[in-house]
C-alpha cells in the first residue's frame, strides 16, 4: 500500500526559478512528487502550482517544513493537504431536491471524499429526504426582518460543524455580505444560467424569454456581489424552440447537478486556487 | 429523378385543424408531402408549420394556389421557395477571414446552395482573398460623419444584386436603424459570444475579464437593437485559465465560422421563422 | 385544468396522404391535436407518427376507435397511451449503484412519471439502499449451472409486477435469448462504452488501452445478441493522457446515469419507435 | 521583443528527481521556463515533460547542451523547437475539398504556423483549388499494381520538400507499410468515425445502418494497421433518425475538418508524444 500524499496549492509573485526550488526541495528531502502542475499568469506576474508528493518522513513534520519553506523561502501564500483527511461540508437547501440527493449520494459513495455534518434549510420540504439519508436536519426558517438571527443560527451551525465548505444546493436565499465575511468556510453556490448571462431571479424564465439555443449553469464560490464570485465549472445543453420553460428546468436539473458536484469535488480535492475574481483549476 | 419540391413557411394564429387542413389540400391535390413539422407556441397562441411537397401539378401554378389558399382559407402568412432556385447573398466583411472564406468555400461546394454576386467592406484587407475566389469586392470606407453616404453605396449594391439575405461575416461596423429598415434583405449577424453575455463590443476580452469556463458565439438576426436580435444558433466551447485572449480568438474562430455558416444554410433552406424576437428552427 | 392526452404511435407503409388522414379523423372527431411529429424512411418505405391530441369524447372510447381507424383504414401499427397512466417500471441491479440510485430518485421526483415496484438484483450489494427507498428488494443469485432457474424467477417478479418496461441498470449478467423472449415487458440497457466501439466487457479497460479522447455511453433494447440492439441514446464525454482508468470510470458514470435515465424517459413517454434494429426518437 | 523560445519535449523511464533536475538545469544557465507539463504513466513507468523557456544565450548552443544533458544526464529522449522556425507540411488528397481548403486557409493565416510546399493527389479534382491558392500540385494516379511504382513519387516529392510531416486530408488510398516506413516524416490521417466504431470502408454507411445517435472524426498517426495508430484528437456530433447518409457525411465534414486541422497544430506546435500506441498531448 502506497503512503499518505500531500498537496500543496502556491501562488504568489512569479520570478525565475520557482518550479526548480519546490521540485528540489522535496527532491532534497526524499519526497516522490507524483503530480506537478503550474500556471503563471504572465500579464499579472503571478505564480500559481499544485504539486502533490509522497513524502519520505513524517507527514505532519513535511508540512510544517513545507509551509515554512514556502512562506520564508520562495514567498508564496501555501494551502497544504493530506490525503488522509475527510472534510466536512454543511449543506444548504430550500425546495430543490436534485442538487442535494446527487450530493448525497457521491458522499455516500466515497466518490467526493467528505461527510455531511448538517443540512440547513430555510423551507421544510427536504427534512424527510434528509431523514432518509440519516443526515440531521435544521429547519432555520428566514422570516422577512429576521435574517440576521437565522444567518446567526445557521453560522452557529457550521462553526460547530467544522466544515471545510458550505454548499449552496438550490439554496434561494441571498446570503447577506456579513454572513460571508463570518462564514468560516468558503461558500460555493450553483446558479441555473450561463453566468454572466441571465444573473438574478428566474434565469429559465429570462432564457426562455430571450429565445437562447443554449442555456446553463454556473458554479461558483459566493461573494457579496451576488451571481460575481469566482467561476469554477459551466455546463451547457442545447434547447430549441421546442422546449417550454418547464423542459428549461428539466435540462437545467442535469446541468445543475454536475457542475455543482463537480465543484465541490475539486475543491475537497485541493484543485481551486482563486484571484481576481477567478480561478485556477488543477484538474 | 425526383420533381422540383416546394416549401412552404406557415405561421398565424392557432387553431383546431390547421395540420388536417393544410396536409388535407395537398393531399386533394395530388401532392406527395416528403417533410412537415408543425410547432406552436400554446402560450402565444401562434402555429408555425414548415412543410415541403412534390406538388403534382405545375411548380409555379401550385405556389400560387397554395398562397391563395393559405391567406383566404386558414389565415397564415406564409412564405414560399422552390427547389429549383439558387439565391443569391452579399457578403459584408471588414479584417477578419476566417467566416469569409469559410462561407465562399461552402457556397462553391454546394453544401450551402446559394453565389455571391459581389462582397462589400469597410476595409481593403480582404480584397486579395475575395479575388483569389473571382468574387467582386467592393470597397466602403466608412468615415466619421459619412456613414450614411457609405450606408446608400451599400444598399445600392445589395439592391443591385438581388440579394436574398445579407451576412455581416464579421462585419465591424454597426448598421443603422435606416439601413435596416431599408434593406430589401434580412441581414445575418455573427456576435462572438454567447448573447446575451458580452454583448457589444471586445466580447473574448470580457470574457476573458470575467474567467468564465465556455465561450460562444451566437448568429442572429440584426435588427435596431444592437446584438438584440432574434437568435439562430449558438455555440461553446470550453476553456480554462491556460487560455489567454489569444487562444479563446482562436477557439471563438471555430465557432463563428460553424454558428453563422449553419445559420446561413438554415435560413437559405427555408427553415426559420422568427416571431417576438425568437426564432423557429426546423432543421 | 387539461382534460386527459392520447397519445399514439403509428407506423406502417408509407403512402400518399398519411398526415392528412390522421389529423383529418382527430380533427372530424373534434379532438384538439397538440404535438404531432412525423417522419418517413424514404428508403425502406416506411412513415412514422407520434401524435399527442384532447380527445372531445370520453378518452377509452377514443382510443378503441382511433385503433381501429388506424388498423383498418390506413393499416398502421399502432400504440396507444393515456396520459394518467403511471406505468410501473422493474430495476435490476448488481454491485454499481449510480444508475440505480439516480432512476429512482427521478421516479420520485416525478421527472419520470412511473413507479417501482420491485428491485431485482444478483448480489445483496444494493439492498440496503434499495430499503432506504423504501423498495422491495428481490436478490436472486445467479449460480453457474443454475441461470435458468434464476431467470425464470426474475420473469416470475417481472410479470407479477405488471411493469411495462425492465431496466437493466448496470445488472452485470447477460440476459438469455430466452428470457428476453419471455419478458412481457421490453428491456433497457446502458453499455458503458460508445458503442459500437468498445462491445462487451470492461469497456473502459478497453478504452484506456486504445487511447481514445473521448469515452461514450449507450442505452439501448437489449436483444438477444448482446450489446447489439436498437440505440436510443449515446453520450460522450473528454477524456486525455492524464486520465487513468478510474477516471474514465467516474466519468462515464454521469454518461450512464444520463443517458440511462433519458432513455427510460423516452419510452415512458411513448417518444420511441423502433425498426429494422434502429430507432426512432420523437424528443 | 521577446526573444526566440526553446521547446524540448522528453521522454524516458520514471526516477525521482526529474522535475528538479530539468528545471533546474535550466535555472541555473539562467533561463526563463514559460511553460512546463510533465505526465507520467505509472502503470508503465515513463515520465513525459514538455518544457518551454527562453535561454539567456545563444539558442543553437543551449539545445545542443540540453540535448547532450537529457540523453546523458538524465537518459531521456528528446526532441528540440525552436519558436523561430516554420516546418512544412505535404498535404495528400483524392476528391473531397473540406479538409484540404481549410488546412491551407489556417495556414495562409498563421493559425497552424507552417507552410505546404506542395500538394499530392491521386485524382485530378483539386488541381484547380490547389492553383487557386498557389499550391504546386502533382497528380500521381495509382493505377492497379503500379503502387509501388506511384509511393516511390510520392517519397521522392516528400524527401524533396523537406516536409516535417505529411497529412492525409481525406486521401482515400491505403498507404502501404513500406511507404509508412520509408516516409521521413510523420504521417497525420483523419478517419471519418469515431474510432474503433467503424474503422475500414464507408464509415457514415456502416454509421447509418447501425442507427448510433452520435458521429465522430478521429485524427490519428498513420501506422501499417490501418485506423489503428495512435489517436491524436476525437470530435462527435448529435444525429438522429432524421438524418440520413448525406446529413450524416455533412455534419462529418465539421468534424473532419476541426479534427485534422488541430492535430496538425498540435503536432507542429510541439505538444504530442506518442508512447504504447497512445499519444500524450501536452494542449
Amino acid at each position: 500500500m502506497e503512503g499518505e500524499r500531500i498537496v500543496a496549492l502556491l501562488h504568489g509573485r512569479d520570478r525565475a526559478g520557482l518550479v526548480a526550488r519546490v521540485s528540489g526541495w522535496i527532491y532534497a528531502r526524499g519526497g516522490n512528487i507524483l503530480h506537478a502542475d503550474q500556471h503563471r499568469d504572465r500579464h499579472e506576474g503571478i505564480f500559481f502550482q499544485r504539486i502533490e508528493w509522497l513524502p519520505a518522513g513524517d507527514v505532519s513534520e513535511e508540512m510544517r517544513l513545507f509551509e515554512d519553506f514556502a512562506h520564508r523561502d520562495i514567498e508564496m501564500e501555501t494551502k497544504l493537504l493530506r490525503s488522509s483527511r475527510k472534510p466536512s461540508i454543511v449543506v444548504m437547501v430550500s425546495k430543490f431536491e436534485h442538487c442535494f440527493s446527487d450530493l448525497v449520494l457521491r458522499c455516500r459513495s466515497g466518490e467526493i471524499n467528505c461527510s455531511i455534518p448538517c443540512v440547513i434549510s430555510n423551507h421544510g420540504d427536504l427534512r424527510e429526504m434528509s431523514e432518509m439519508f440519516g443526515l440531521p436536519f435544521y429547519y432555520i426558517p428566514v422570516e422577512k426582518g429576521a435574517k440576521a438571527a437565522a444567518e446567526a443560527e445557521q453560522l452557529r451551525l457550521i462553526r460547530e460543524s467544522g466544515a471545510e465548505l458550505v454548499v449552496m444546493a438550490r439554496y434561494m436565499q441571498i446570503l447577506s455580505e456579513n454572513f460571508l465575511e463570518s462564514c468560516p468556510a468558503p461558500v460555493i453556490n450553483i446558479h441555473h444560467s450561463f453566468l454572466p448571462a441571465f444573473a438574478g431571479a428566474k434565469p429559465y424564465h429570462q432564457a426562455y424569454e430571450r429565445g437562447v439555443k443554449l442555456i446553463g449553469a454556473t458554479a461558483h464560490y459566493a461573494t457579496k456581489d451576488l451571481d460575481e464570485g469566482p467561476i469554477i465549472l459551466q455546463m451547457v445543453e442545447r434547447v430549441s424552440h421546442r422546449d417550454n420553460v418547464e423542459d428549461l428546468m428539466r435540462k437545467g436539473r442535469e446541468l445543475e447537478r454536475q457542475a455543482l458536484a463537480n465543484a465541490v469535488r475539486l475543491h475537497i480535492e485541493g484543485r481551486i486556487l482563486t484571484y481576481k475574481n477567478k480561478t485556477v483549476i488543477f484538474d
